[in-house]
């Protein structure tokens, strides 16, 4: 069997975190990629497992360490076939060094995609609101990027952290959309620009499941967008070889 | 490590025929899982192949037989540990027979699920429209299905089939959307609707991408919702020996 010219790469998705946000992921990057018909489209194997223990509570010190879960998941992705690795949940990224020294596969690495593009296409940007997990905030993992390309964060204050950050990510996981969802988000969002966010984030999967463009007053960063436009900028690049002008 | 209780079922889904219609099942599958949290759903491995060749066209006799695709997708499924397949594709269930003899796994039948599902559900139903590809047309599938629960069949004419429902469908694969594909869609169901169908099948994947249930004037079954429901009542029966009550 051959498969179409252009297909050497295959996207491996690391999900499950939640599968809701998995499948929300993959919608966008099939949406984002430029294909006239099935088979422009790009390969992809998914693993979501719903079951891995909740990155957060493990940050925390309160939960499970994920680790073995992700990278028996990476190694499944690797053993199907996968040329590289996307993983459509940003606290899960704090065990990337763990999950790449032993899956030994490339790396997509969400957080470092949001950087760059908000270098290289919003370069006025200088300070930025994050809504994320309290594992995420905790990890430290968007300052660790988002520095080293000269932005600043502010974060909600502990209370809305949790009352509204977090209720709202768990009420996405349980199944819920509408106001219930909408509006902490919406309310977390606003408190940030008020602190002289110029762009929120949507730093957790979940997020834009839960919270429209339209209710945040600035620029909505989607991770997920920017994760797919990454990986088909990628396996654009990968087929060349193949196709020399 | 372990795994939470109740995943002894992994989904093994069949995909990227085309890659859109899969990512609206994955998503239609979580939806329909009742799970309060990440870690009350269902395990899933998905294969998105979108270099599987065309279904209508070798079921035409005018492409090339993508039965040693599917077949390779399966065993791939079944290496990454699935314990049952899902194909979200009404064309491809013509390549059912050959599939599960080579990945010798079960496979829940979509079109056999949709006769089960209006035989339980729409008993007054006797005679239903069908919108799906030439290729499933011309293989019959429905008609297997549903002659067997006593429905009869209405199809689009020769004209409206190529210029209604095989233009949207193409137009869908290509990421089109909107009155494009909607109204030639809408068209074609009213007419089924005028020569005595009492319910409207979407039977291709991606038929309910491009018509809402609004838009057509009497129940709209889309298969795909069908499929998920039945793998959550087969996953919550194999869950069962493990919680004697």
């Amino acid at each position: 069997m051959t498969s179409s010219p252009g297909s050497r790469e295959i996207i491996g998705i690391l999900g499950g975190m939640g599968p809701a946000a998995t499948a929300d992921f993959f919608a966008k990057l099939v949406a984002m990629t430029p294909g006239h018909s099935d088979q422009g489209h790009l390969k992809t194997v998914i693993w979501s497992d719903p079951t891995i223990p909740d990155r957060t509570e493990a940050l925390l010190g309160t939960g499970l360490d994920p680790t073995p879960w992700l990278v028996k998941g990476g190694i499944l992705l690797r053993d199907a076939g996968a040329t590289v690795i996307a993983i459509p949940c940003n606290t899960a990224h704090a065990f990337v060094p763990q999950i790449s020294e032993q899956v030994e596969l490339p790396i997509v690495h969400m957080i470092g995609e949001v950087a760059r593009h908000l270098a290289a296409l919003h370069p006025s940007v200088r300070t930025a609101g994050l809504l994320a997990t309290t594992g995420t905030v905790r990890a430290g993992l968007y300052p660790q990027w988002l520095e080293r390309v000269g932005i600043k964060l502010v974060l909600p204050d502990s209370d809305s952290q949790e009352a509204d950050v977090m209720v709202a990510i768990r009420a996405v996981k349980a199944g819920k959309r509408g106001p219930l969802v909408t509006d902490p988000l919406a309310r977390a969002a606003q408190r940030l620009v008020d602190h002289g966010a110029q762009v929120i984030i949507a730093g957790c999967t979940e997020i834009p499941l839960g919270l429209d463009a339209g209710r945040v007053p600035v620029l909505l960063v989607d991770p997920c967008v920017v994760l797919a436009k990454a990986l088909v900028r990628r396996a654009q690049t990968a087929r060349k070889p193949e196709h020399p002008q």
